[in-house]
């Protein structure tokens, strides 16, 4: 459901958000590959809106031709492929406004033989231009700026950390993911069997990926864009990895 | 031949660049590897220009150090290498200024053994700054803002569409490509066997590479980049995708 | 050690530096994987510093937690991991200013079985804001812009040339290698057996690589970034390429 919403950005920091059941980004949904996938929007903001799925799926079920007015309600269903880290995001236009105004979200897609098992993150890369000036005013990891610096996210030694990774921000032209202290294994798009073995990726608005971490250190590691300004103004956090 | 001309970067909009043969971007060349290119180049502008090819070949068929006043012409020979989607631009100085003129084009060389039969595309991504600010007014896929939205690229599902891209936008750091619906296989450069699997691909100036769409269904999906400001701009297209 | 430097960023222009050992880049520091890297890091600048680098390490061995005040010092002592060319750079808050004043430099570390013999060079990508407004005014190759079209860089045909790259730029998303008349392999973070055959790469700030290249021709061939505002304002060079 789409809805008008005031979302906390940055601590004590409101913006006039576009959400998908509430919340920048919206809620993550996931499939195994060739499930039908079922997704009635209702659009209960206050501007036509959609929902594009990345991913394969017949032209009316595209979200570009089929614009839900307010009041109005739409379902979309298709088989979910190809396996993967998608993504979804309202392709009204202006298209600008509509993403930058916060609605995206991660669209997972397990292929038939799953992964092996992981402690499993998903990661949407957010800007917000909280003063409209076409810059983004703060950044942060699936919402409020400098939230896992805050509350680090604690994973185990002993088992692979996954994360599902997406970068939505509006205006830059490039965002990253970089991990302090350890190395990953990068999947683009996590649709093949392919991987990078780094510790700094870098995304345009749309890419996405999987990294797999096996952490060789307890402690606290930090992760960020390697932008300085994005890490700056807020995204930013820790991982605390115990034994 | 190089040659100033009026060319239409959107409709109504003329724009004073500086063109080989009289379009933006210039003809496509093709050849196979290792086949012996001649290209006489005339130059029949108003600056002194050149033609800096992308690939492997001798110093002085660089196009960097032999420059073509107005009026002389120049011969590049050289067996053309490697295989590949390579581009051809002016490296006349500034650099900025003759690449954003519009000299800039796109060269194709097939491998030894060719690739599968294919609907064959080529797209050039271009940027057009019509006021001289130094950002571009008008984005464009071969040409004019929003051609292919207008006149749909009609293919056929029961085939390999084979688009060989290259991104020659000045001003900007990234440019990239988005399909709508669907997934395509990426061949960065195109001289190796590697592909990505995606629906989403990032080039900065110079960069390029060949994509392989196997349409799954039929009907009008969008193709644009996947910065909305470009999409915006004109950078914008639609498949018509038929049985 | 660092230390305040002015140093020499174009022909004449000098630019007050913040140093690992009076250069910009800092010296190189190379190992071989698993081997017990220690640096000793005195602080002899006039703010507090302190030694990041990537890899892999524990957590108090990273460079955030523990800030070197002036006249203090720290030793880093880790085994060098994962092999590949990694990097270093300061990362005192703010991160944006410490790296753009020149705290920064690469870290090979070679894979147990060593890469074949080659002509070995370290480029490390570098950007100058001169006047302090947020933007580079000079751009370089392991310093001063054209550097190495004034001091062409001399290698044999008959020999692989191996770079080491690192783009430590700051203020621009962006920056990417272009090499003029030939390809090249590119080992993104020089990690695994991956490579791309090209002539242009890009990387964000912290993104690495090692290129290997396979001269075909004597002669004279330039490098620089594929965005002509960087390779106008110092980013370029050439390969003087003998038999």
């Amino acid at each position: 459901m789409a809805e008008d919403r005031q979302v906390e950005v940055a601590k004590g920091v409101f913006f006039s958000a576009w959400t998908y059941n509430g919340t920048v980004p919206g809620p993550v949904i996931r499939a195994t590959e060739d499930d039908l996938l079922r997704v009635t929007f209702a659009n209960a903001g206050s501007h036509p809106h959609t929902i594009h799925f990345h991913g394969i799926h017949p032209s009316n079920m595209d979200g570009v031709f089929e614009t839900v007015e307010p009041g109005a309600s739409y379902t979309y269903e298709f088989p979910a492929r190809p396996y993967g880290m998608q993504l979804y995001h309202c392709h009204s236009t202006p298209l600008k406004k509509h993403i930058a105004k916060g609605l995206y979200g991660a669209f997972i897609i397990d292929p038939p033989k799953l992964r092996k098992p992981a402690q499993e993150l998903v990661m949407v890369l957010t800007g917000f231009d909280t003063d409209g000036d076409g810059e983004n005013n703060f950044y942060g990891v699936n919402g409020p700026a400098f939230y896992f610096a805050k509350y680090p996210i604690r994973v185990r030694r002993s088992q692979t950390v996954r994360i599902y990774l997406a970068n939505l921000t509006e205006f830059d032209p490039i965002n990253s993911f970089h991990l302090h202290g350890d190395f990953f294994r990068y999947y683009p798009t996590g649709s093949s069997d392919y991987f990078e073995y780094t510790d700094t990726v870098m995304l345009c608005q749309g890419q996405r990926g999987i990294i797999e971490i096996d952490f060789a250190n307890t402690g606290r590691f930090m992760f960020h864009a390697h932008q300085s300004e994005f890490t700056e103004l807020g995204w930013m956090g820790f991982f605390e990895v115990i034994d």
